[in-house]
């Protein structure tokens, strides 16, 4: 049973339990509506964008353990602490929310009780710094083996602004907010001893799109929108299964200094990953240059029918059966 | 640096970052005001009851890790799956507030895959159905050594009925929701290899006052409120101290089969301790019975003066240097 596997049996165990009103596994974040007047609006699964007043709470999970996460002789306990916590911002971004508050347990072995704790900390706080997320509650507990840290963080937004994977529709482009690859090959390079390279830096210290996720849950233009945690194969897919659409994507469009393979399959690039109406996308990647002064790169279009990936090189489908990342 | 040291030192270094609406560490759960204009009123701190309009979600978190909170052999993976939610359920209910959501966050050793993790998952739906808790979201993780569970539960609560630490007045009764110290009984017994006996099954099930703590929620004559899990000796110090009042305990009046200094120093009985003004008390235990069929338990009086908890026996003061359960 693999990672998909054990997350569609549980979802289908619990299924009838709770509220209807609470939007649950299957995006990047659960969506939790603050006024009981729109709880009969989001139900769960509903596989279109709730245009809708009020607003919502969005929460998302991810726990990091050592020796499978993360080495801690290849990382910085500052650099960790600032991941450990960038993983979820971008969850939060990836719905079109803005931060507010996150919550941090962590299992601590007895030589990470002192100074490693403190500069995990430091590293913690200066995100949250940057971004105004409070740290409002959590747990520290001690390991018997290596460590562990686990992030909640919430969003909130307006309704109107919620960005979901099953929001996606023929025709539209689809962008990515940044270039892929280099944290998965700085990864191969951290597991072969090189610790010092350029992308080792980049997979230690993912910079989430916080901005980026909320500007663009304000534009109507965008219809679907997910981070990229397990490669673009993996992660489009979740878009086209949620939409019930395909997508051609160009791989000699791929933004990446790595081989392409690696680009689309690699994890952990923590960039956004978004589908626009094609009518919009000259306004919304100029836009979107004037607010960060970096553009937006479209690899391809939506189509109608199966949810399957084409991919295309120089204008022609090629065979690949490329899947994502599974940390499982 | 102890459990509550490191906590200490956070809750400085994160002063000032992010939303003064949000109320975070230093009570069971954070408080999330649920409209605008609440925001304003519960501030980080505020050491009274805010009873205004609006409601308000809570969240709280949680970490087990084996080898410290749990021995593999001495559980079953469905008593450990109730456990893991239970916990954070009691948390909930400490602040007055019903259970509407969870988020689970599982590390798996490889031989822990197949069985244990649908068994484990089998006991945790069991007690979300009981109370129609929905699980929202999570994460799935392989592990190099231990099963680690982190559980991030949310409540929801009209403010009115929100309890915290910082309510006790002088003259309240002192009151436990349940008997004491089976747990850390059954605890020994289980570190001792006895895993059959009757305190250890107290230990390994605990039964969250999940509909107590909403009932008592309900009460104005509640003044302030926590759950058991490190022992009554931490835990109403935790009250005083955010009080600024005092205590005497009668040990005399402690309900346990266990001897008394541990069952005011052990951890994990997850019952609710909260205080009550003197006049309603006899009102409150008559509600109490009529509705669940057990009587709380007095134990106490909150009194003038410095934090501290006077221990009684016979009427006269005795000398103890008690402390509860730490699991750092």
């Amino acid at each position: 049973m693999n990672e998909f596997g054990f997350i569609d049996m549980i979802r289908q165990s619990f299924e009838g339990i709770g509220e209807v009103g609470i939007r649950g596994i299957g995006d990047d974040c659960a969506v939790i509506p603050l006024d009981a007047s729109s709880s009969a609006t989001i139900h769960p699964g509903t596989p279109c964008h709730p245009a809708i007043e009020g607003e919502s709470l969005v929460v998302t999970t991810d726990m990091l353990t050592e020796g499978v996460h993360f080495l801690r002789r290849a990382t910085s306990a500052r650099e960790l602490g600032a991941k450990s916590l960038a993983v979820n911002l971008s969850d939060i971004a990836a719905m079109g929310a803005r931060p507010v508050a996150s919550f941090l347990s962590i299992a601590l072995p007895p030589e990470c009780r002192g100074e490693w704790a403190e500069e995990f900390m430091a590293g913690y706080r200066e995100l949250s710094a940057r971004y105004g997320v409070k740290l409002a509650g959590g747990d520290t507990t001690g390991s018997v083996s290596g460590v562990v840290i686990n992030v909640t963080a919430i969003g909130r937004t307006p309704n109107v602004n919620l960005k979901f994977r099953a929001g996606a529709r023929p025709g539209d482009i689809v962008a990515v907010g940044g270039t892929l690859g280099e944290s998965a090959a700085g990864l191969r390079d951290i597991l072969a001893g090189r610790f010092d390279t350029a992308n080792a830096h980049i997979h230690r210290n993912p910079a989430a799109q916080v901005s980026e996720g909320e500007w663009l849950g304000s534009r109507a233009e965008v219809h679907s929108m997910i981070d990229l945690s397990d490669g673009l194969a993996s992660d489009l897919a979740h878009i086209l299964k949620a939409s019930c659409v395909g997508a051609e994507i160009d791989l000699d469009a791929i933004p990446t200094t790595v081989p392409v393979e690696l680009a689309v399959t690699g994890g952990e690039d923590y960039k956004l990953l978004f589908t626009v109406a094609s009518e919009r996308w000259d306004t919304l990647r100029n836009d979107f240059r004037k607010r960060f002064g970096a553009e937006p790169h479209p690899v391809g279009r939506i189509t109608e029918g199966l949810p399957k990936i084409l991919w295309m090189e120089k204008g022609s489908p090629v065979a690949k059966n490329w899947r994502g990342f599974e940390h499982f």
